[in-house]
């Protein structure tokens, strides 16, 4: 049966064009199956005929105003977006015209929106974040990247299990090894929350397989499946990590600049760099889920390009074939 | 006049060796000026010869045990530490017979004796980690780096202070530039405790030159002096740089290795990455200091080498010829 998606074509920063020029890249590649409601205002028909012609069938086009979200408090943006572009493909799920809804839009405005609009699965208190983290023995999934700025224990734990379970769809494994993030490894370090959320988890055997806490730089060097934080602490650490790869990257290229000899180098290496640091690349894994709600939300880097937003798409299609909610619901009771 | 320095020789992965060499590093690159209290037991009978000879009237050698403080409650390592090696190099700080202190033991316990030995400077609650983070317009200072976990909106406030004296002093900035790690750099982002220290910061002009939030992936980038944040945050962020910077050069070196050519390259570009990356190696910026503490307590990485152990000290000599608390001191009395 075919599956929809609905996509926010007026959020993020070159928005709609990079919005269609992705679905064209997806489109191109072959992907089949799915039809894609687009909700937004006039300045789209500049682009729609990017994907008209062959593709025509393959989407639909709904009138609905750009918002500007930024510097917004959530509650006025509430107010103010659910006639949106973004508030509209919201909708869609929630009426069930579309499976998923995709937006590179303000992450605060979407969140506070689907909350509103789809509710949350029965048991979880508060959405989250979560995305992939390239590693070297294959991804793992952390969360939450920002949703919550405040965390209770009860937060941390919820954010545990549904971490659980989107890793389990996600990487396919079929018991994930959970950790807490923490500033030691030891069970006696750690914030009140984290300290607390620990104990209920051990106490009350919670996950089937929880590794204890991590340390910032074991991320990317464990078997860790599920990295798991309070959404200040995850987003700083996310924000950190990309901001120390682009501080590097910018060092490598200046030092290949440095002569002719140098730059001779640069075009001998230039395979093997893309082989081995390519996948730090924002856009290869682009296509964070808002976890938790009633429906499949995907939010797409602000900043993405045409690839990158494709790369969301294909995420959100791969949700959308693991039956994703419902996995996460049946999980969500058997724990209880 | 001659100052001194209390040196734990038994604190790090690698004491009581990687501390003496350090300390002939440092005699060996001609500081003068400075006499070296040493505490530790008699393994560092094998390894003082390495600094006997020409530097023997440079140094006392005090005997006291090592004990291994790793997975001690803080409470406990107390009680344990006082005559430690690392407690007597603090009490001879608290007795006036050295001027400060450098260690490279367990910072949790190094934290708590200081704090009960030397006690607060009067206005400040706790204790902060503080370093320097390397950048590409000069370095800033950032902290706390994990002293505290939880912090309240006081903390905060402190820290920026406190940070603000330290940037003055290490910078030789006249009105360095602050800033409140945080989610989002509008003033409506982050969690309650940020909130508020920003408001009563702004409400009461506690800084001169107060810059509001910025995000994790700012650091490197701006402006920013003094970047401010509670221990847990701040020790992800600090531990996560470490992870992604070690995990990058991991993949440009099995670049590097690819075959026979790409290896000549290496060979080509070697000293344009040297000069270009070097200082990230955490050794050439080691020595982060105890804020907040009546007395000069200085702490190293516990994996670092003997450069890095020099350093330290360096960084150390450097803190004392500023006559760094009497400042911090002066800087408190001003703000209230």
């Amino acid at each position: 049966m075919t599956k929809s998606i609905a996509v926010d074509c007026m959020g993020g920063d070159s928005a709609p064009k990079v919005i269609i020029e992705g679905l064209k890249v997806v489109f191109d590649s072959g992907v089949e199956d799915v039809h894609f409601n687009l909700f937004g205002d006039d300045s789209l028909e500049e682009f729609v005929p990017l994907i008209g012609g062959k593709y025509s069938d393959r989407f639909s086009v709904y009138g609905a105003p750009a918002v500007d979200l930024k510097n917004m408090k959530p509650s006025v943006a509430i107010r103010m977006a659910k006639n949106s572009s973004m508030g509209l493909a919201i909708q869609s799920v929630k009426n069930g015209e579309s499976d998923a809804c995709i937006s590179a839009g303000n992450t605060g405005a979407y969140m506070a929106l689907s909350k509103v609009l789809l509710k949350m699965i029965p048991g979880i208190e508060r959405p989250a974040i979560a995305t992939y983290i390239p590693k070297d023995n294959g991804n793992c999934v952390m969360l939450d990247l920002g949703a919550n700025a405040d965390c209770s224990p009860k937060n941390i734990i919820d954010f545990a299990i549904m971490g659980e379970a989107f890793a389990r769809v996600r990487l396919g494994k079929e018991s994930p090894k959970v950790a807490i993030l923490n500033i030691g490894a030891e069970d006696i370090k750690g914030n009140l929350v984290v300290q607390d959320a620990y104990k209920q988890i051990t106490d009350n055997n919670l996950l089937k397989n929880f590794h204890g806490f991590i340390e910032g730089d074991q991320i990317f060097k464990t078997d860790i499946d599920v990295v798991v934080t309070d959404g200040f602490s995850g987003n700083i650490a996310l924000k950190v990590t990309e901001g120390t790869v682009r501080f590097i990257m910018e060092r490598v290229k200046k030092a290949f600049k440095t002569n002719w000899l140098t730059k001779l180098s640069y075009l001998i290496l230039k395979k093997a760099l893309v082989r081995n640091l390519g996948f730090l690349n924002p856009g290869n894994h682009n296509g964070a889920m808002l976890l938790g709600l009633n429906g499949i939300v995907v939010k797409s880097h602000g900043g993405t390009d045409a690839v990158g937003f494709a790369n969301a798409i294909k995420a959100t299609i791969k949700i959308l074939e693991d039956d994703f909610v419902q996995r996460v619901k049946e999980q969500i009771e058997n724990q209880e």
